[in-house]
């Protein structure tokens, strides 16, 4: 069928070749951007002065490329430009409680790109950018809301991260316990873990009665 | 009020001192032990080669320690013993959808831990580690589970890192949108995040009619 031919995918590199638990890596496009789609914040690795330092931060996926933005006046804004980075994603979908310590476990997907960042610097990748990062949080909010002036871009550096060094991780299913250990009086199974959105709560100086506007009417 | 009196703390370096949102930072133990007891993913940093490494690990905090550990054959285990480390822990609580694209935001609770990964070898040390790291995941259950055999521990390995150069970071409240923003036509307010964890879903050996566990009763 042709539904089951391979679709486009990243090259795997040694650094990107789990040392165990190969099983679990993906390098499928649908499985890497699947993952970077479901969040919007990253943890940014990059070093500074010989030590490894890893914040967390604001991204979007646009095709094969990451956007992070932040203020131009924050650490790792004034850092990494040109300099390696590594950009980690995790979600957490479950708790596996076996029976065997050693075999706890989580169920999780996640993504870590190698690569270099590179301040953007021209007006349209900017403004495409900081759309993106806008919905990546909440889809279609960058149509509604006031786009950045002058004097804000002059503030905010966006970086990019090519897609190009990238592996996915993936556990999922159940307790995998030994076979000698099934018989323990131990409870065993898989809590299930997901984040969810609550009621938007309205900012206090807006009208009262103002609507949802439509991309958050699921929330009500 | 003795109960205004400042608790412990620690001490802000130059790297654990925010460029800006200075009014975030935070260095109580009790904000910062918070933090770290509410999660059990953090995002471990390290040098590999001269470029940075970022990957998810399981993680337990004992006093002024946190325990990560994993396979004796997982890069991270191999490579960082007495090597620098940036540990995160990021918890995520809000989106704020502010009138103006660049103050959106996020509100959120985040420790950066900067120190040295050193293997932990001494046996009681190493007993106390992996059930605290079962533990972080679900109080309760590193004495409800079989504990590591010899040939399992020869398959683990436990990282110390101390809590020493350590800070936390929290986002709270409100929309911060600009006086001359308030008055535009889109909505904004925060949606509130949170983790929710789903009802236990028992392994298929598990004999029918297993109750819950104690430590799990409040998932039912």
């Amino acid at each position: 069928m042709d539904s089951a031919l391979p679709g486009p995918a990243y090259s795997a590199t040694a650094r990107t070749t789990p040392t165990r638990h190969a099983d679990r890596a993906r390098y499928d496009e649908d499985t890497v951007h699947a993952v970077l789609d479901a969040e919007f914040v990253c943890h940014l690795g990059f070093v500074a002065e010989g030590a490894p330092v890893v914040l967390p931060t604001l991204y979007a996926r646009v095709d094969r490329r990451l956007y992070l933005h932040g203020s131009t006046g924050s650490r790792p804004m004034r850092t990494v430009d040109g300099r390696r980075v590594c950009v980690t994603v995790t979600i957490t979908d479950g708790i596996v409680l076996a029976r065997a310590a050693l075999h706890h476990s989580v169920n999780y997907r996640s993504v870590v790109v190698h690569g270099t960042a590179h301040r953007v610097t021209d007006p349209a990748e900017r403004a495409l950018a900081l759309d993106a990062v806008v919905d990546q949080v909440v889809r279609g909010r960058s149509a509604d809301c006031r786009p950045a002036g002058a004097k804000e871009h002059a503030m905010t550096a966006v970086l990019r991260v090519e897609l190009d060094e990238v592996s996915a991780k993936v556990r999922t299913g159940d307790v995998a316990d030994d076979p000698e250990d099934v018989e323990l009086p131990h409870w065993a199974g898989v809590i299930p873990v997901r984040r969810t959105l609550g009621t938007p709560v309205p900012d206090a100086a807006l009208p009262s009665g103002t609507p949802l506007p439509g991309y958050l009417a699921h929330l009500a």
